[in-house]
């Protein structure tokens, strides 16, 4: 019996990427013509069989929700995943997890996996390059081949599909309004780099915050970084130059590692400096101080995300883009030692 | 075309376990005779098929692993989790992931459903359910049917397969030793309960490396729960009546809610109080103070068990029981500020 040949093998074969096997499979015009043909003609040698979703949605049902998301060393994933398994359980489904490790490859084939016949639909959270290369055909492919497809926290406008959002723009303009409201001026914002949809949203709340209580926006105080060192440095250099009396940072390992390089400095948390960090971790909770935080609400992100999916796998009528929802889950902020 | 019967349905229709569904369809002696022919006359009319893992190997591999946890909210299984997925990359294969929550029904079910098919192997750790039934049928059937199952860390010894373990018990006594060298004779050992194999183990090191040191043992010292709320009461007392100078903790969450115990109570760490905890997670780095660990190299362990997997997928030799290994990795203290 021959082996089946698979995506990724086509592509090594050819020196291509995975993304031009793919597209050049469903005959994409984004692809030249000669490589188009060469791909198709060598998968056709190899016997190369695609997905056909179609077909096995209507022989069965797995009762299996496939989950793709960016990485697993991260609190607020692991709790939307809590959330998805507790409404998974209770509907008698079963659950299936595949990283992408913030690759673009890895979700494609992760998807092209588990689409081949093991589960009924995704709930899934977009890689970092797959935002940044905007290339979203893997997914629109499965939805068009009639498997459904709920997207959380990390979204794109650029499908059409159920998602499920945080409103991170308010939930930064709140937190930023409340550092404010303690007589702060001088707010620092710590985020990463502006790929990730979210980032751009949280900065916007940011910005909004301080133009609407007539705080000029300064931009030397949005500090973009991608590791926690950049971040002591950076920082450490605002706080001894008394440019910053607070800090609004878009993860809790931004948090704490600022609250140390301030103890360092002889700084004060929080009469010297006020803290507050987007999600809900565990370090929040157990740091000396503990840290404030607008809480992400991963639980219940999980839990509505299964529901929409199961609603769909189970509703008798035919899917159309009219349908589609956007939850949005409210966020709120849980005071602690590090801003009051 | 007839709907696929689940051992789930079954069990439900018959009102009885998974396990008694699953060993009856084997014809298991374990089980009634009347319980075992009611369930194979209902699977044999629904039509149940029961995995035939031995065909599906033979025809094709799918160059995937299946790894079944008990929980994703857990840095230590997070880790080996990412030690998994990179030896898996480098070699070509994917990762699939599902979580038992510590449920034996679903670890059964979870491995029933991969090994239908979507997987070469399995790589696992114990649900503590399944170590208090010590119900093993599930991993032992996969193994028959040629299936490799790598464990790590909670195993057992009942299932003859390839394990990657640390060793528990000389980690537990050099983290002992280290409190002893430093001085401290009032050793606390604050643990799970019992049944989670690795919790005995841990256990018998610290009551080794005091007897070895001469210092008596006292069963009071050893303090068995569950959840933080119940640490931070019992702990509290033994602190007050000045009957601890170290604690030894089987999990950092434990040794973050003593530390912050002893500071409310006024005690200063480590002066006053050294504190020890097993696993290197997250919080440890970055609490205040710092705390010493016992690292469990979760990354180490789950490169070690993804390499003895795919060795023994791409083996040309016979599997044998002789050939089972059990892999032990180092562990080793990092000293941080709440022993020093």
């Amino acid at each position: 019996m021959k082996k089946k040949v698979t995506l990724k093998q086509i592509a090594k074969e050819l020196d291509v990427s995975i993304s031009t096997v793919s597209k050049s499979l469903r005959n994409s015009l984004e692809i030249g013509e000669e490589t188009r043909l060469k791909v198709q003609a060598f998968a056709k040698f190899y016997n190369y069989k695609p997905n056909n979703i179609a077909l096995s949605l209507k022989n069965r049902k797995t009762k299996t929700i496939g989950i793709i998301i960016p990485e697993i060393v991260h609190y607020f994933f692991s709790t939307v995943i809590n959330g998805i398994e507790q409404i998974a359980n209770e509907k008698g489904y079963s659950v299936i997890i595949c990283l992408s490790n913030d690759s673009f490859d890895k979700e494609v084939l992760n998807m092209e996996m588990l689409a081949n016949g093991s589960i009924d639909g995704f709930i899934m959270s977009l890689s970092k390059e797959t935002q940044y290369k905007a290339d979203f055909h893997h997914i629109t492919e499965v939805i068009n081949q009639g498997m459904p497809v709920v997207m959380f926290d990390r979204i794109t406008n650029e499908v059409l599909c159920d998602k499920v959002i945080i409103d991170d723009k308010t939930a930064a303009y709140e937190a930023v309004q409340s550092l404010i409201d303690k007589g702060r001026k001088k707010i620092a914002l710590v985020t990463t780099v502006d790929y990730v949809s979210v980032g751009k949203l949280r900065t916007d709340g940011y910005i909004k915050a301080l133009l609407d209580n007539g705080i000029p926006f300064n931009e030397n105080l949005i500090i973009k970084i991608e590791d926690v060192d950049t971040c002591e440095i950076t920082i450490g250099k605002l706080m001894e130059d008394k440019a910053i009396d607070a800090v609004f940072a878009v993860n809790e390992l931004f948090a704490v590692t600022i609250i140390k390089t301030a103890h360092k400095i002889g700084l004060k948390v929080p009469d010297d400096l006020a803290v507050i960090a987007f999600t809900d971790g565990i370090i929040s909770k157990y740091s000396t101080p503990t840290i404030t935080t607008v809480s992400q609400s991963g639980s219940k992100m999980g839990k509505k995300a299964a529901k929409m999916l199961i609603d769909r796998l189970e509703s008798e009528e035919e899917d159309g883009e009219e349908n589609y929802k956007t939850e949005v889950i409210e966020t709120h902020l849980i005071e602690r030692e590090s801003t009051n």
